[in-house]
């Protein structure tokens, strides 16, 4: 029996005790954003503190911020040649309302079928004690050949407002190889895949004005410009005919998609017709050159979230606005970062404001990009593990979307992050009824496992 | 003496007993809009029908229509060489909330200094029956040289909602030369003024739709086209680099504006100094070639009234919207149709909306221009009657903003519209302390008297 072998059977052999601790976290209603469930957030804090402290780790510390603590947990026993790994994780839990649409008490948590139902199971203290089962399953077996840094906040849910600061903080005792961002998932129960590629954001706010009130639009139409037909001007003007954006320098520190890369994009199951179906979208559309698929998560890409001027309720008023707003964002890839891209679009302000209107540009929320090469030993070992206990090859894909705490990573250690977990997109999440599929909390174990004598091995 | 010195001399020994007249109907609190003041609607309308017998009027009627009548009056005695004229006036008023800000209670007409107050008094009661007292000084002293015909409806404060049909209903009635349309004012108490023409207004929302719903614009973002950007690119593409509206035909049945009318203009206090101060915009821009001026009065134009799209709260929210919604109207000049100028509408979105997205074109409302030429009797009549009250030429005017009883009477009936009134801008219309200025009150009963002699001798 493998070494590897040995911590699987524990795992297999313990599945009835690893359920039933998993139950005993999800019993507690770690709800960040309630004021009143604060104790409940210290008890799981001191849960999570318990077991860590029950595996050997040689430092767990429950470490304040302004409002919530991180709990960390620090395992440094495999030497300065092993990895360190930096485990993300949250143990607070979104609010349960509307109850009385949940089947069972959302803090009671039952079986039911091949599901666990309960707020949490899935986002994520699913995903979090699954790790952690995996790292009892190596301690008490053939211990770990890995170091481990643990971060687990109580704010996830909320936002993470404390995260930034924590980090820098903390940026000595943080430092690590590569972070392991367990709050995450795949596609289908049989379908396991890995996101070694995040976008980054940089999302504003413009708004422009021109008379210093509202005016009638049949006193004052024709002599005085109109601020909203000068917005849709302004972001008519964003994009050229290929689909790119127009902001001078946008595209100045994009890293080019390989060859290789877009080949193994192209075997992806989401192909043109999938992003029509998934959408209902008539047409698609985007930068000239790249598939969808490409457009969506390897390239930058630009939005309106937002038009607001003037009369918007039903009918008809004259009105000639006095103001315009926009909120538009746009999806950064390696190596583009918020501030650069803020300063890409005042200089495209500069130059095509007219002066008819006066203009404001707020910078309101950014995160940097994140990617793991394809080859790199996080991203390999991640794939042999799931490939074993799978029986398939993992899908590597790269996310359009940006998980703001995998940019503060980025930002303040340096750090790239894998993400590994198993939810699933049916699990409910923020929703009533939030479930965990069973079969994959225990396949999800094995592949912690599996990944981190994995990722050792290809260390040494 | 001559006739017209007998009728002016008629209507000043009469000065206390018209005051009086006015505020009789002024006590009484016909409120359209508001159910429980339907008997006082009644009582206003009968007010004006036992004034009109008393002038011997041929056929005096409340005619009925959905909700509030019509007054309609009817004389004509001067004989089928002698113009008909229309004479447009309403009854009702706007409500008087907040009542705690008026000085005095709003249907007991005072005087303080000039004004009388009273809610009503200019908009527009003091105008008819400042119209009606000039009929009163001439049936009274050497007659009546013209026919009239009075329609003084009780909808106006709620957008006339049934004259259309009114008119259609009673087309050979309401048969006549030029409408006089009383509700109207000058600049000032000293700058006399005649508009002589109206833009019209056509009036359209615009909804395009791209996925079935809103998505993450960054899961989503790039792979499907975004429906704000995509509206914002057909506003943007609805004016070309001269100012010009690209909608195919839109200006195929403008009228160009003369040299001389174009010189007349350049005469008025409207330059491109008035408009920056009255609206505080850091610059004007509009079609090339015409003055700020021109471009509201006399031009076709158009404006964007209203922009909604995605998340337009405080904050960050990374929606892709689904929809996306513009209100834009133009206003129109002779001899634009606003269904032809829908037409030209739909013709621009067939041309240019891309296939990513379906959309919706609604036709919110509209109405016709109407101008009268300068040369016509009607402006002829109403300059000297004005430059005799006032000791000074009146001022020609366009007025940019539609008035939508002028553009009914001109689609339904044909009949141009001059309008010819004396409230003031600072009479606190729709406001606390509405206000009539008494020495216009009377300057316009004179102004009438002279207005229907003028007409009468030039129509001869």
């Amino acid at each position: 029996m493998t070494q590897t072998d040995a911590a699987i059977s524990y795992a297999r052999a313990h599945r009835d005790a690893f359920l039933e601790d998993l139950k005993g976290i999800l019993r507690i209603p770690s709800i960040s954003t309630l004021p009143e469930y604060e104790p409940d957030m210290r008890r799981a804090a001191e849960w999570l503190v318990d077991r860590l402290k029950g595996l050997g780790f040689d430092r767990v510390d429950v470490l304040p911020t302004k409002r919530h603590p991180v709990v960390y947990g620090e395992y440094l026993k495999a030497g300065a040649d092993a990895p360190t790994i930096l485990v993300y994780g949250h143990y607070d839990v979104q609010p349960v309302d509307p109850l009385d649409l949940w089947k069972s008490d959302p803090f009671d948590p039952r079986v039911r079928g091949d599901n666990l139902y309960a707020r949490g199971a899935s986002d994520m203290k699913g995903q979090m004690i699954a790790h952690i089962k995996a790292v009892e399953s190596l301690v008490r077996t053939t211990g770990l050949p890995v170091n481990l840094k643990y971060m687990i906040e109580g704010e996830e849910e909320i936002g993470s407002p404390s995260l930034a600061d924590f980090i820098v903080e903390h940026e000595e005792l943080l430092a690590a190889d590569v972070c392991l961002n367990t709050d995450a998932g795949i596609l289908a129960p049989d379908v396991p895949s890995i996101a070694y590629a995040l976008r980054g954001l940089a999302y504003f706010e413009i708004r422009v004005q021109g008379p210093r009130g509202d005016l009638h639009s049949g006193v004052f139409g024709g002599a005085v410009d109109n601020p909203a037909q000068v917005l849709c001007e302004l972001v008519a003007g964003m994009r050229d005919e290929h689909g790119r954006v127009t902001w001078p320098g946008f595209y100045d520190h994009v890293r080019p998609l390989t060859e290789e890369e877009r080949a193994e994009l192209a075997k992806l199951p989401q192909q043109e017709d999938w992003w029509l179906e998934q959408t209902g979208a008539p047409a698609l559309r985007g930068e000239e050159g790249y598939t969808a698929l490409e457009r969506a998560t390897a390239r930058p890409t630009l939005d309106v979230n937002g038009l607001l001027s003037g009369f918007t309720g039903e009918g008809a008023k004259t009105v000639l606005p006095a103001k315009a707003m926009v909120k538009i964002s746009t999806r950064l890839v390696p190596d583009q970062r918020p501030e650069q891209v803020y300063e890409s679009l005042r200089a495209y302000l500069e130059q095509h404001v007219p002066p008819t209107v006066t203009w404001e540009l707020e910078y309101i929320a950014g995160c940097l990009p994140s990617v793991l090469a394809r080859d790199s030993r996080a991203v390999q070992a991640a794939s042999q593990a799931l490939q074993a206990v799978w029986g398939k090859p993992p899908l590597l894909t790269r996310q359009g979307g940006s998980v703001p705490v995998v940019g503060i990573i980025k930002d303040k250690l340096g750090v790239d992050s894998l993400l590994l977990g198993f939810g699933l997109p049916d699990d409910n999440l923020h929703a009533p009824n939030e479930k965990l599929h069973l079969p994959n909390f225990f396949r999800g174990i094995e592949t912690y496992i599996r990944f981190m004598r994995e990722i050792a091995s290809l260390w040494a």
